[in-house]
């Protein structure tokens, strides 16, 4: 059985591991205020070219979504975000637990447009209304997909004109910045957005998210923010560590690299037999359409998510790769598909 | 320098790291599903000797003490805790932000009393006030102290006079459970409480506690609570791998007893040389009274806490060791205080 | 100026400000629990002909939502509304405040369906997704609308399949079951919903909703959360006696119904003279869809509200009666309209 | 039977109830933007001397302390109170619901110290705890106590130097300062605190109270919150023309005035006949210590609160008086005590 479920099925890259092991007995200062949690601090710093953002390790996603929004919101004040968003769907209600509202605006491809954040905008006037103050988006999105730097700019421009805080979950950040089609760097993401996170736990790391601060004005007290939503860690230099080895020397984006490769594979493997797509790949997400019996079939070999039923014959798959996706895995499922092309 | 600041300066013990590099290339499920959790499960529940538990491995002592308390509480409803309990000083509000008062309750060495639980219970009647629910308790407590089982039976027999439920946070309940002077078994501790967790952050796992719920109607639902406080890990086999080699053939309680030796080492060199304590000593967290000139001198070459000012002279200081804690470091700090012995 | 802005611009029917000028002088128990109260429970429980209903009079609708909302809920659960509803619009997040996620589900005419909640129930499944457990409808609707006993027993039979709450925001119930072709009595209100309230401050009096339990599951504790939620008034007699004044003999009813008759003769004369409605009306709130010349003049002589613009030369606006409008007000407005013919 | 139980078992003074019924047919602006709570707002600018405050009218007590303490916090900041402080013990955890730590602080007859506060601040230091940002008091306390001008100021001076908000609930504000041993004026109170409020419910209005912010940085988006929190009142004006009634000509203080001379009477008498008091009384609330068979004979004719019991013989009553306690009640009261002398 190959295992094409998502980026989260394996351990951690072995270097993080070697890392972990070799440190293992060094005695850390508690609570990310150790040495590793520093260095690593100070080669994401070097890879953003930005010495000025503030750092903090976090555990997992959702928590870092909860966590950034509760801080920066009061009461009366809500985050927009694309009607698939993960904060809006899959995290159970996790930022209205926090007291805010999320409003689902529509998306296209996973990706929220200057036009229906200005509409939320508008809709949302005075005070029997929840008043909109975050913009929350996904690089990739839920389906894969990308921003452009002339998307994010927009988006960018439209905050600054409204006094919006733009915050992007980048819980798959590394993949987005390694597909091809991308055209955005890590320097030009911190530019453009006020709060983001490089996630560790998709691409390569045992766990751990590193949140980034790119404005001062959201930077004060965050520890304090961390500490009470259960998120600042004892032995925080577990996750310094980590991200220590993966941006020491660019391993985070090898990884990501590796995974979106694998991913390409696939999709052309997919396209060449005559399979379509949901949206059209290019990160390490594919959501290829497939006629049920083909589905059935590759469900003998393979796990996969099935996303949606299309219509009474095909369905809309989900298939993930990552660090850990071998070309062996890659090379079964491409044989697989060869041997049931579609009839065109 | 030798630390005995805090029992989580160190990573792992090295068995934890060798089974999650040896199970590192495994795809498993998500979300703690996953065989090695369900198999850490297994080891627990024979530790316990109770099948009927729902066991669950959260990232961290204060998540899930935030994440029982307020999955349990109606909105009016509140949580007793001593007024040492973590709960209510080292958190930052972390159960207040779920919505719930902690009520701080005059404790003995850290232990709360019948008589002080039924104070709180007769000052909190009627509707202007709030509602105790849960009497929280923590097992050693903040000060190194632990429940007898006549203590821990007598809390429970007042819980159930009263409908409440009882909450016993196990950070270190390694320790607890491994002093020479207790009188609990695990077993015990799961037959009188009816949630607890078994901590592994502060017992040599990386990261990690697991959640024990004993009561079949406080079961419910929990895996939502864990998604939307954002502590269901993406790789939840991370934490189970942990508790599979903590609970496999009784490592947990060999790690526990070794922190303990090394303090009762500590402690009786203390002893030997005229040092008297805040407490008495019994688990892996000491507190011994020192002349500040000897603690100064002390400072050169260990790390601690200073706990707390005694008067112009003398401080209060916190020793604690843990699963890593070797007898070169006890033999330095031994040695140290033969040298500085107290005249009296 | 002749306002059909809302039917809370004016104080009290008189009856109910000589009631509270005749008992200005004694001297009731606070927090409602005095004989007035005591007795508009009793007439309540008489129109309900229902002794197990427990009933609390609340200053307001927002308030009684948020109240009834988050006292029935645990933390993950969540709210099903109509996306017209007021809750998911007009409240300020007020939901979210208390930690629930509302699902704005697809309406017809203000209105709920069994096939709408479905699709909800459907959709949420598993523990990353909120779990849906509160029905929430308005009677009449936002739109103006009201459930025939055919719909709310639909309603209230998916609820009972589902084990959901069906929680009925009565803030226009006295309209609503005015109304000609109602066929609810409050007897079937109170025997289809589980928890409702009849409003006080849209039908006549200076403030006040009057909250219904119907289910005994849900009765427990409910004054602590009234308190908790700062809803419980010094002064709860002021509350009680208005409602004591309005259930005595049935003047809630006659209010309600002044308020629909000169509705329908709006109506009427709308309809006469050509104009159409956004929903058709019955109730107290009537949505004609104007051009946009026509409205113009009609913004001389009277105040309303202007809902939305249908295309470039039409608006939708809503016009609300109450019990303080005057037969004056509305042949003014029929004149006016006389005169505003529409060409067809 | 004459009442001393509490200031609001009545209606309101004859006065307020008249322009309620005056006004009663015409037609107001909806949510406190009507020309009653704007002249209101006028008049009560007036009588502070400050045209920059922001004022906005809450229906109740417990209502206005919780959204003004949500609305101003961050969430790890938390509010610091006297331990017998109306928050802290009588609201159900109503700040708590709102996520916030109320830390009680030793208190000298119910009034805060600068030694109390700066000991607060000393404690909580550094991410592990919750940082204190409001300092909240009472004016008169529950103990019917009063701040003179220079412990106000001393109060304030201590929140100017950490950056804190001072919040003074002034629910009997009114018989606050117009205790004979009071020296603040309300333009005092209102220079020295950064927000307050004029209790309108326990000094002969119906309901409400007139909140007043008075720092700028604190007034903004107020109406959200408020509205949020279900304390937006659809016919606001219904608490406007209250406080338009008691501010217009100095009705307010009048009705203060007579609510202490009668508490003065009483409290004349019971010191003239021997009996001693809790606390030294000066406003309208009295806590004198009474043989307990002395306090069963005056339970025969008169309702009063229980406070405390103080010894086996001995306990504290709470006497309260009002703006609409009699001259009659308080004869009755007088004699019977003449009746029943101490022994001394």
């Amino acid at each position: 059985m190959h295992s094409f479920m998502n980026d989260y099925s394996e351990g951690a890259y072995p270097r993080i591991l070697e890392l972990l092991v070799k440190s293992n007995f060094q005695q850390n200062k508690g609570y990310g205020e150790d040495v590793h949690s520093e260095r690593a601090r100070e080669y994401i710093r070097r890879a953003l070219k930005r010495e000025d953002v503030d750092i903090h390790f976090i555990p997992g996603g959702t928590m870092t979504n909860l966590l950034v929004i509760s801080a920066l919101l009061r009461p009366h004040q809500c985050v927009i975000s694309p009607d698939t968003g993960h904060i809006n769907v899959h995290e159970t209600g996790a930022i209205e637990a926090t007291g805010h509202k999320v409003i689902a605006t529509p998306s296209v491809e996973g990706k929220l447009t200057p036009g229906s954040i200005q509409a939320a905008l508008d809709y949302h006037k005075g005070e029997h209304m929840v008043q909109p103050k975050i913009i929350y988006i996904s690089n990739s999105t839920e389906l894969g997909t990308i921003y452009s730097k002339a998307e994010l700019t927009a988006i960018h421009d439209i905050c600054r004109q409204n006094d919006l805080i733009l915050f992007l979950d980048g819980a798959r950040i590394g993949s987005a910045l390694m597909a091809k089609t991308n055209d955005l760097s890590l320097e030009d993401v911190a530019g453009l957005v006020d709060v983001f996170y490089i996630g560790g736990t998709k691409n390569g790391a045992l766990l751990g998210e590193a949140l980034v601060i790119c404005r001062d004005d959201l930077k004060k007290d965050f520890r304090y923010l961390i500490k009470q939503r259960g998120a600042l860690m004892a032995k925080g230099f577990v996750l310094g560590i980590q991200f220590e080895a993966l941006f020491q020397d660019g391993l985070f984006f090898q990884l990501a690299d590796h995974a979106n490769k694998m991913a390409e594979m696939v999709a052309g493997a997919l396209k060449k037999y005559g399979y379509s797509f949901y949206v059209e790949p290019c990160t390490n997400q594919l959501f290829p359409i497939l006629p049920n019996n083909i589905m059935d079939k590759l469900s003998d070999g393979f796990d996969f998510y099935v996303q949606e039923s299309i219509n009474q014959d095909e369905t809309v798959i989900r298939l993930v790769t990552s660090w850990a996706t071998t070309q062996e895995s890659v090379d079964c499922l491409t044989e697989l598909l060869s041997i049931n092309k579609l009839d065109s």
